[in-house]
């Protein structure tokens, strides 16, 4: 087994990946309709594009297309699946933003979406990016078999709905008190954290088997990785908001504890998230195994979510 | 030909075409997770179902149910793209509703969403109706051609997206004067239109087609027909906002001309636009001609529409 690549060769493929991502997505968010739509309003594909373009590490892509690359997937149909799940990340991020959500006014450096426009067109904004997503999953770009996409939707829907993404932004509501008084234990946090974020990023890395048609312990594999990859992302992103600096984030920091917000670095104390960052990121590594020196890349992204500074 | 159901026997069609979808949906939308989901958060399913169930003329799955039956679909098939149409249909709803789009307090008859729960619980009911019917459109049950399965998906993806409903919403936001002095020419109304209303309605009835794999001919014939329909739907709703009565609609009436909205009979006066009406029935109708007496409740349909007062 080679050893995984440095972390600044990974950024700088986590950079041209990114850049790849972003030209994919310029390409599809135009404003020539698509067939089958009538037209593109100015005003909502410029703030789409505002919300999605120019910004974000494009993590998630990254991971289905290193994922995909296990299995040969040819790197274009990676790259559409990549964009269908940057399309639900930045979608979540607006809707979040918003101010009956978090009220966040920064976001990636710049003005979230309902500053720069406003609420009704970051409302809009958030649900056409979503239903694009699925509009992504469904063409013959993403993979020539129908049976492979409508699994990447049905994974895609799973992971994003109620019982995943959006279920979990409604418990890390409650969690603040808005709802009834509470104070979450550690098993309810990591449930928490499960959906909000980890439900996502684990769908990254299980769209690239899907992509590749792998075999059943493959698929496995990559489910265990992406599971304790997702787990470790949010405890980084909550010590982030701990020690961060915001001028480097592009967001504003301490907020979780302005806003009572439910972290396992709250229950656990800093130190605590510390090892359990350490324990899952070893857990990550140790799922990819099976795929020898060809996970380097995945190994070195594990390796970028525990130590990430933005 | 034989004539079509009577009004009357076309209302009890339709309610007991609601009583099924929402038998239906009661049972998907249950606390219970399913496969691949982590848990589903009480409060969020709890305002999903208040959101979908107990209210709505379930026109929508009508549409699909009728159209599917021409092709000899089964109807528990049918019943499940109903049932993602519906809840596409609800999320517009809810998220039309907000304080930041349309500010209404009253929908079917009770309290919208997020006056019962709070915006931020109602903005997510919408994301997570969204991205349910997408999970619903992706089930076996639904069909057990994958290829099927994806053409619904992505037909439903163009119909409810940037072109089509979510753009509309964006259109008519826009024709309410928001961000620039604006007075829509007709043909700009019949865009708006088309995209906000018509494109659902439309894809409800080509959804019949797709499930029944039906010959292009026939597909070409409810598009026609959906297309008609739909645009008629919008007028009707404009003409009942100016003449109806809130009690019987269970929603405020006289809202299109207090926040400026576009609509036909502002552009054409209330007697234009009952003549469009007219017009578009008749075409909807005789676009059906290649079915025949099959196409008797159709028919009703397009009937029900022109005619409906609530």
């Amino acid at each position: 087994m080679t050893s995984p690549a440095t972390d600044a060769q990974f950024s700088a493929l986590l950079d041209a990946t990114a850049g790849e991502i972003d030209r994919l997505l310029d390409r599809l968010l135009s404003s020539t309709p698509a067939e089958g739509e009538i037209a593109r309003p100015a005003r909502l594909i410029e703030a789409m594009r505002y919300a999605t373009l120019g910004g974000g590490k494009r993590l998630r892509p990254l991971l289905t297309i290193e994922s995909a690359a296990l299995f040969g997937v040819p790197r274009e149909r990676a790259l559409m699946a990549g964009c269908a799940l940057e399309c639900v990340h930045c979608y979540s991020l607006v809707h979040d933003d918003l101010p009956a959500m978090d009220d966040d006014d920064m976001r990636r450096g710049k003005p979230t979406a309902h500053r720069k426009y406003d609420e009704a067109t970051a409302i809009l904004v958030g649900d056409s990016l979503l239903t694009f997503a699925f509009d992504l999953l469904s063409h013959r770009e993403t993979h020539p078999d129908a049976a492979v996409r409508v699994a990447l939707v049905a994974g895609l829907a799973r992971s994003a709905g109620l019982g995943g993404m959006a279920g979990g932004q409604m418990l890390d509501l409650a969690a603040e008190g808005r709802y009834d008084a509470t104070s979450l234990t550690e098993e309810q946090v990591v449930t928490l954290d499960t959906m909000k974020t980890g439900a996502l990023i684990r769908f990254a890395c299980i769209a690239g088997a899907i992509l590749g048609q792998a075999p059943q312990s493959a698929h496995d594999a990559l489910d265990r990785y992406g599971h304790a990859l997702g787990q470790a992302f949010q405890i980084a992103d909550d010590l982030l908001d701990i020690e961060g600096d915001a001028a480097t984030l592009g967001k504003s920091t301490g907020k979780d504890a302005a806003h009572g917000k439910a972290t396992l670095a709250g229950n656990l104390g800093v130190q605590g998230a510390r090892e359990r960052l350490a324990a899952l990121i070893a857990q990550a590594e140790r799922a990819l195994d099976p795929f020898g020196a060809n996970a380097a890349t995945l190994r070195a992204a594990a390796h970028f979510v525990a130590t990430r500074r933005a």
